[in-house]
């Protein structure tokens, strides 16, 4: 198989629920104004502008909404008290399957990925910041953390890194030379809280030729759904979580929205895999995780992996969430109770 | 003919160039999120939110944007450094032709009501402002000039107050026993310099069910534009003048756009009145105008009047805008100048 380190260098950065007003103009051209070309004044040149922006996430979750997206796109995010932004620049990296896949799962999600990358990556110590889409899932790992994670990964993938289009090899001798292996473990992480809320989530794409006739749908529920943290906290055990989450990358949209949103959208335009499955979170830590801690996302993939339950698993700046199909909640639920029991 | 004193308590503001980022949100809710209703939370009640906005126009000039609504609207809109409201309240009058005209004229817009209502109010010194529509033509007066007001409109007109969707007629003595009524000599008002930018200027409206169908684009031009003054002080003579002018008033749509913004339009969504015709320019105001002069409508209308050329009219905070056909532009001109001339 083959990993790919994608161009893109990512910040990950947080808005505040109260702030998000003030930062509606820049948001709204990120998501809606890429690309566009125009002619400006009668007797004046035209004027292009192009958002350069190829990365742009949005996620809206109780606590804030978690924004990650790439140097042109952050140049348009203005200082402030409201805007929070992650130290360092993150690179995503990216599995694709060149057709001889060794594994018969027919699993989606991060469970194809957990024990390949997910596990090793966690047993190296490094930090990972999960962004599954539609298309794909991204696994962001810090700049400074790339020689380790090369090295890591070349026993298992073709290691491959995107520059200006083109895919080059990147042999790990070139990344990092004689690195300190540590052993087969995952580390023992602190063992999280997690709840499982009773909405119901969608994963669904959308034509970017599109997007324009749910413009108006899209920043209703974006920027007017006044679902800040006091109205959550009305249901102080989070049976119902307020969780959105935009993506449009290299051209490919994606959104995971509960049951709730969804009607709001015409049923027309966006899509879902066939099998139109529905999915049950599974939102993990109890106080904001930070950034630092390797082996969240292995912790929880790793048994997935293992019965073979897919997995979206998007994190964001407090908190991950996993997504599960709705049939398999019961026995995720039962192996997060037997983790809980023997931690 | 009636004259009706609409149901709408109006505010004047104006949103500096460089404050309109931090406006985008109110704006964008009072534009495109008005009366919509829709359910929040799998297990909360169903949450309404309705903009009860029933007035509003925006329009943009090279110094500022113009934003006149209604006072439910303007709640939404936060006292900032980059926010200017007129003192006043202003009320919107409203000329219904009920059959009967007495008027043979063709011409459409201001000039049918120059001498009916315009030239009236600026004998009494009543300042007025302007604001034509593709549907109608809204004279907005003072609140507390109305006494003034239909005293001195109750001569020509059947005037009534629209109150909670009823009309009830007015009598001018209900409004103001004994008014000093003035000669019948318009006032001598400042002639003020004009200016005939080359733009053509088309006037539309749109069905209000399609406003999400162009909601991008119109975001694009009113909130992405870039048109700052500094763009447009490179054109020291104003050859090209940016104006854009959007009204959503009581569910009717009304867009004033030149040539080169409705390119960026789809064709088959604006609609113009059947003739399609191009509209011309004529800026008055070398200074801004302020709003206590009056008379200023009248200078521009009368004459119009006399010659039956039709005009829009769109007061900003800072200028005064008429809008004449292509084909009289040649006569507007040359009564402009006689009447610079004998000033």
């Amino acid at each position: 198989m083959d990993l790919h380190i994608l161009d893109h260098r990512l910040r990950v950065t947080s808005i505040s629920k109260s702030g998000l007003e003030q930062y509606t103009h820049p948001l709204i051209k990120l998501i809606f104004l890429r690309n566009r070309t125009r002619s400006e004044g009668l007797l004046t040149q035209t004027q292009h502008y192009l958002i350069r922006c190829k990365f742009f996430s949005l996620t809206e979750t109780p606590e804030n909404y978690t924004v990650v997206l790439d140097e042109e796109g952050f140049k348009e995010l203005q200082p402030s008290e409201h805007l929070q932004v992650e130290g360092s620049t993150w690179l995503p990296l990216n599995v694709v399957s060149n057709g001889n896949a060794s594994s018969s799962s027919q699993a989606v999600g991060v469970t194809k990925i957990a024990k390949s990358v997910i596990a090793p990556l966690a047993e190296q110590h490094v930090s990972v910041f999960m962004l599954s889409t539609y298309q794909t899932d991204f696994i962001l790992v810090r700049e400074k953390d790339l020689a380790v994670v090369v090295e890591t990964l070349a026993e298992e993938f073709n290691v491959f890194r995107e520059e200006g289009g083109e895919s080059v090899p990147v042999h790990s001798q070139d990344a990092c030379n004689g690195l300190q292996r540590n052993g087969r473990e995952v580390p023992q992480a602190t063992v999280h809280p997690v709840l499982i809320p009773e909405n119901h989530f969608c994963v669904m794409s959308l034509d970017p030729d599109t997007l324009p006739a749910i413009a108006t749908t899209l920043i209703d529920v974006l920027f007017y759904s006044n679902r800040s943290k006091e109205d959550a906290s009305v249901d102080q055990d989070m049976e119902y979580i307020v969780f959105f989450s935009f993506s449009l990358i290299d051209g490919y949209i994606s959104l995971v929205m509960d049951t709730e949103a969804q009607r709001q959208f015409p049923t027309d335009l966006l899509f879902t895999s066939s099998s139109g499955e529905l999915w049950r979170m599974v939102r993990i830590g109890g106080q904001p995780l930070g950034f630092d801690e390797c082996g969240i996302v292995a912790q929880i993939s790793q048994p997935l992996a293992d019965s073979d339950i897919s997995a979206y698993y998007i994190s964001t700046f407090s908190f991950d969430h996993a997504l599960v199909p709705e049939e398999d909640l019961a026995s995720v639920t039962e192996m997060l109770q037997a983790q809980r029991m023997s931690s």
